[in-house]
């Protein structure tokens, strides 16, 4: 048996999407690896709101608790332990008031990486106190999935909160034609299995690799195309027979 | 002897081109490392275009079968050998339509790296019948040396797909002028060892790192200033004495 | 004990700026690991400048001689030997005139890396002859900073050569109000401990991760606000009381 030291990963994915990342958690899943995530989006940073270090899955999530953490943990099938970074021990010091990132929460998971005890960190916190973020709004009636743009990747797709299983249950499947609602905009794109199934230039709806609705152009942008940003309100339904 | 766990690479380079690769894999050659790349490209993802694996010189390349690779295998001395990727328990479940990077080529990749049997990855291919790119146009005749823009990097300097070697051939050397013909246009500028060989803002040509005539403006974008994109034909010749 | 093989950062910094590889840094304290740099910042390639290896505190530099390492040696305590990159033994080969990343410095690196005594990298230098920077303008006088723009990061944070230990001389706290002049306009801004301790949108004056005065807009851009870029002259005094 040959082994490899390593692996390098050449992509156009970029690194502005989580592309990149979900290659090295597949990577790491399958060698040993990747067991903790710093999570630092933190426009709060320096004001009350407090460091946490939670436990999901078999995860530890380290972050500010301003929600960031909450899909993530719910992903991970729930927090199970939370606790407020408190003890300065494990920070860097002195302790800026911009830049926690380095200051506390690195060195905080840097600390529990090399082997310190979670509930050294700090002290408990209930965890029904931590700051969620509101679910994604999606649900489906009268024959209508009903929806926002998650997110748009760096090729241009447009993420919907709409899971290809609420799709189905409004009878919206591969071939079908899909009427698309935003505003006052209403478009009818074809439903198939990949961007690719459609010529360069059209508009496409598929299933993405989250099983997420997506629209897409093949070969384009379909956000700038739609003008249809993160948070933008969305409607399906299945067109009606020709 | 003092030996170090870790070395970090701080670069203007950025991430577009493939110059901290590069760097990458001159570590690995020193200090033992690299042996795969992983290469996403791949416009066709979710369509019948298949996955492959390579066996090339002393590396493994892993990806779709649409062109991307096959430069790569010939520089590393042709493909010995090449897979199909069909054995789905090296994938992750399910496989996505759109994301093979993150479900099939990253994983099949992890389990070699791991210490599979290449031979585990699904049935041997003609390595005849696997996709090539055709290769850049590059000739030499009548005392003129033709070829198109191979690459742009990030600095904005255009590579041509003309050796050095075929420069000398047509009488070109360090120090001579040489006339660039593109389209109707005609430049004159100097052959050169380097691009910090004329002032800043100056346009020159040089043998890069890769062996191939470029042109560049010093601390300038070349690109930009000559209207030079990928694959755009180009002339060179010795000019004549003055 | 657990201990983990490996830990991942997942953040809105960007590549752009040295907040990631700050985060490296402090990971690299507590769970050993980055010990050296190989800085490619280097529009002189191919032409006489020197490559160098500097020794500083415990690190090894490595990079061209112009004046690119010599803020960071400083902060290392100051050089304490210099060698310049004389062996080609440790080079690879054939070397090019314009990436002396791939083909010097990082190979220099690795061999470093790996074991090699720094003696062997070539000859010794006199480190008073090494190209330096110079330092940024800083000074007090009359109740008043004078400095200049640092940086900006990618939020547009405009960071200035002005310590708080200099504010503070001058009658600067947190809480006052500040008079910040950039050629003929003149601001009055809070200095505060933090950006977020601002409503979105307004602008304020807090001390930086670096302990250096900073301008900001909460969840805004500041450079391009105020039109301050690097190398700006600026002074800062106390707002007069009301």
């Amino acid at each position: 048996m040959t082994t490899f030291d390593c692996l390098t990963l050449l992509t156009d994915y970029g690194l502005d999407d989580g592309f990149v990342a979900a290659c090295h958690g597949v990577t790491a899943r399958i060698a040993p690896g990747v067991r903790m995530h710093v999570a630092v989006v933190d426009p709060g940073v320096g004001t009350a709101r407090r460091g946490i270090a939670l436990e999901a899955g078999d995860a530890i999530l380290v972050g500010p608790d301003n929600g960031l953490l909450s899909w993530a943990a719910a992903a991970l099938g729930g927090v199970r332990r939370a606790f407020q970074l408190t003890n300065g021990e494990f920070w860097l010091h002195p302790v800026s008031q911009t830049f926690h990132g380095r200051d506390i929460f690195v060195p905080v998971a840097a600390h529990l990486a090399a082997g310190a005890d979670l509930l050294s960190v700090g002290t408990e916190l209930d965890t029904g106190d931590l700051v969620t973020l509101p679910a994604p709004t999606s649900r489906v009636h009268d024959r209508e999935a009903e929806g926002e743009v998650m997110s748009v990747d760096r090729f241009g797709n447009v993420q919907l909160s709409i899971a290809a299983s609420d799709a189905d249950r409004i009878g919206i499947g591969f071939g079908s034609q899909l009427v698309v609602r935003c505003g006052r905009r209403q478009l009818t794109v074809p439903y198939l299995e990949t961007f690719a199934a459609v010529a360069p230039g059209e508009l496409v709806a598929f299933t993405d690799s989250a099983g997420l609705i997506s629209l897409a152009v093949n070969a384009g942008d379909a956000a700038q195309q739609l003008g249809l940003p993160p948070g933008a309100h969305v409607r399906l339904a299945a067109a009606p027979p020709a």
